[in-house]
């Protein structure tokens, strides 16, 4: 009868399996920014441009309209790749696809965070949420939300400074992942990338980006300015974050969502 | 009896179901060309650009590597969003994700298109591929492989002309949807999406590109330039097809995939 019961089962979970494989996703949230002139860049970095080739009707009597771009890599809600800051590492082309699609966990530290612009999540925030929700499991894509999203657009509480140029890097004040918690989930986890709701994965006034190199030399890439974080529970759904392929580059435009399934 | 078996089946199946939510894709296989100076692009637009900003060790002694770039919206691997040629319907940025990321069915006609340069998939191949397969499903994305990307990135191969400029438009020469093809999907199917193998839904020597015309208007976005369609089966896996989220854009850098899971 054991027997039977389980083969009845599985027979009824392989036909579930094969439509569950055609099912369209349940929800879909977009986590990504729009790209436009009001995109946040590094203060030394070109913004967003677009430029209207055409729009209107045409000679022959139909609609048409057709732009061009330009920016920096590193803008908007971006992709860093591990080639940003470690030498021979992947670029934005090379990063295998199951580093961007993959089940994902959040670790919210709004609360911790609050107005502190200097935070840098540390080894501890890590331990105690694990002590409370389970180990970060392997392969999984680990988001990390400040609350700082609540600040995009505006350069001045997201960034700590609306100047542009070199000058205005030494104002940046936004939170970030300290170095020795980079360090920690390189040894002791993992994961297949990471994101926040930041401009970067160091806090604003890192000088060496110490958890860019951490994480970059071991292949671990970085989303950046990440939205609508405050809309995803801790876990039970799978990222995708696909940037745009460019062929060497350190970083790309990345259109990131979650799916539930 | 009855109803302690099923309620048994139900129990395992809700248990793995959960196990299933949180269990990475088997297979994923890119559908994208990288974005380099060969990306193909229409003879009218601006091919891409890289543009290397810092490449090498910074004064504080860390390496450092980052870019600029710039392009038309439409070349290389890239979605058309409706307002392409419909005015007033959905730019890049307002396309439902539901219509980018679905389950999806592969008509190839590789065989039936051969050679010929000036092929247009008319209402019949959909008739007689649907005698063999059954009707195209609801809410999939539809991808039509016409054998051209074997050309690709090669112009004169590809799109029929490697001149730049406005007169060189004439010398286009490429398979596409004919638009009595698309005018049949609008109205008797419900399509999420359509991508093909080719540089434009509407082959090169159209003149008022009425496929995209009618599919735009449906509010069907199309994926364009798309790359290893050799490596697709017929059905049983599903694209997820993301743009770079460019305000208001006509367009925009396309990052597809097929997933298998």
């Amino acid at each position: 009868m054991t027997t039977r019961l389980l083969s009845l089962a599985l027979a009824y979970l392989s036909i579930t399996g094969m439509l569950l494989a055609q099912k369209p996703p349940t929800r879909i949230v977009d986590l990504s920014y729009a790209f436009s002139e009001t995109s946040v860049y590094w203060p030394t970095a070109e913004g967003f441009k677009l430029n209207a080739d055409w729009e209107g009707l045409t000679d022959q009597g139909f609609y048409y309209t057709a732009n061009s771009f330009a920016a920096a890599e590193h803008g908007g809600t971006h992709l860093d790749a591990p080639i940003h800051f470690a030498e021979g590492k992947s670029s934005a082309d090379e990063i295998p696809l199951k580093r961007l699609i993959a089940p994902a966990v959040l670790i919210d530290l709004e609360g911790k965070v609050g107005d502190n612009a200097d935070y840098q999540i540390s080894v501890a925030d890590l331990e105690e949420w694990e002590a409370s929700h389970g180990q970060i499991p392997d392969d999984h894509i680990l988001l990390f939300r400040t609350g700082w999203g609540r600040f995009y657009p505006d350069p001045l509480r997201y960034l700590g400074t609306a100047r542009k140029g070199t000058e205005a890097v030494a104002e940046l004040h936004f939170p970030g992942l300290h170095p020795q918690a980079a360090e920690w989930l390189v040894k002791n986890r993992k994961i297949a990338a990471v994101g926040l709701d930041t401009a970067s994965i160091d806090y604003g006034q890192s000088k060496l980006f110490e958890s860019h190199q951490v994480l970059f030399k071991a292949e671990i890439p970085a989303f950046e300015n990440v939205a609508n974080l405050q809309q995803l529970p801790r876990g039970g759904y799978e990222i995708i974050a696909l940037p745009m392929k460019i062929e060497g580059g350190s970083g790309a435009p990345l259109r990131i969502v979650a799916v539930f399934r």
